[in-house]
């Protein structure tokens, strides 16, 4: 069987948790922390990120870009009832815009930081920088939501789908980040009706389902986080 | 024709110059500060980020990831004879891992740090945060030099190229990174003769040419930046 080193908080993995599903690829997950450095990990992946696709033959692929191209190529290709990338390679320019967007511009700017603060640095040694979060990081992340959901609520009222009038690697990437947020208790709701539909639409999907099932030590998700009508 | 918004110490700027050079596509360049944020390139790209690509009918292709694969796709795969993704998807899986290394990795652990407080805060008002380098900023970037020139120098001694037995985006990426950190003399050359030899290879290409022409107002590049035998 494929494994996948990933992170139950992490975007990135469960963006590429979602492709699997998608797929159908049966794979076994294996939890862990980037801040650990473990010293196998780094072996598979000297960059040190999440997630790492252990692929045919055991040849690790190391974070999402790699191994989402490498999935459509080796995968999506052979199934045409599951069309991540839309033909034209304009439109594929779009959902990829999009995918570097919400995996690299939101994570960097919101995501990876809540995550941080608040979950990673209650687990992390003292000495490489646990302990209580950061209002001010936390502060300054928080104050980057409402430009994202802005852009993300142009996108739901412009198009059907993020890139265009299908589903796409886009809408799985965003989905993955969105539902993090969410989990967390992030995310108002009331304010972006249109997100919230197009959020449910992708809910809905089977390859959702383990994610709403994850639960992390310590931490109750909000109260809608598993609910498919919210 | 088809135009380019770029800046000579952009890495990701230099490494779509490369491959629009040796496919040998007339482009129209115009220099862009990023940190200007001006509302006419926020509108191509509201990442705000270089370079942008005005493909066929101006649509703007923002991003390194988004218009290498895009040119790849539109014009690499009509190239017998400029391949630089290889043909087999782990392999392709391998080139994708390194450019996100060299553009991504060493540009947020070192190049875009040293180019901003040695080059952009010359220019940038005050008030956006122009004004003298901050040297504990210069000196933390510096130190991330060391161990990414050793991982370099390891691929440069274990493979022919950097993806493996041919040359590929790999090595344009890394070329694009490494050219911008020697044109302001930030690399020990001497400590490091296997990485000497492949920039050199890569840097006598005739699409390096225009790379090493750069010049940027007020910054006498190193002495050997643009000898081919150095």
């Amino acid at each position: 069987m494929l494994t996948l080193f990933h992170h139950p908080l992490s975007s990135a993995s469960r963006f590429i948790r979602l492709i699997l599903e998608e797929y159908g690829i049966a794979t076994h997950l294996i939890e862990e922390n980037e801040w650990a450095r473990k010293p196998e990990f780094l072996a598979l992946n000297p960059a040190g990120h999440l997630p790492v696709f252990l692929a045919e033959h055991e040849i690790p692929l190391s974070g999402a870009t790699v191994i989402y191209e490498y999935l459509d190529e080796t995968r999506g290709s052979l199934r045409p009832d599951k069309q991540f990338f839309p033909a034209n390679p304009l439109e594929r320019a779009e959902v990829r815009r999009l995918n570097d967007w919400f995996l690299n511009k939101l994570e960097n700017e919101v995501t990876r930081h809540i995550v941080r603060e608040r979950i990673y640095k209650r687990e992390m040694p003292l000495a490489i920088g646990g302990g209580a979060p950061n209002s001010q990081i936390l502060r300054n992340a928080r104050a980057n939501i409402p430009p994202h959901m802005n852009y993300l609520n142009w996108l739901c009222t412009s198009r059907d789908w993020l890139a265009g009038s299908l589903l796409s690697y886009a809408d799985l990437a965003a989905a993955a980040s969105i539902s993090i947020l969410d989990f967390l208790g992030e995310i108002d709701w009331e304010q972006f009706p249109s997100i919230r539909e197009w959020y449910m639409r992708i809910k809905s999907r089977p390859s959702f389902r383990p994610l709403l099932n994850d639960r992390i030590r310590g931490i109750t998700p909000s109260s809608h986080y598993a609910d498919l009508d919210f």
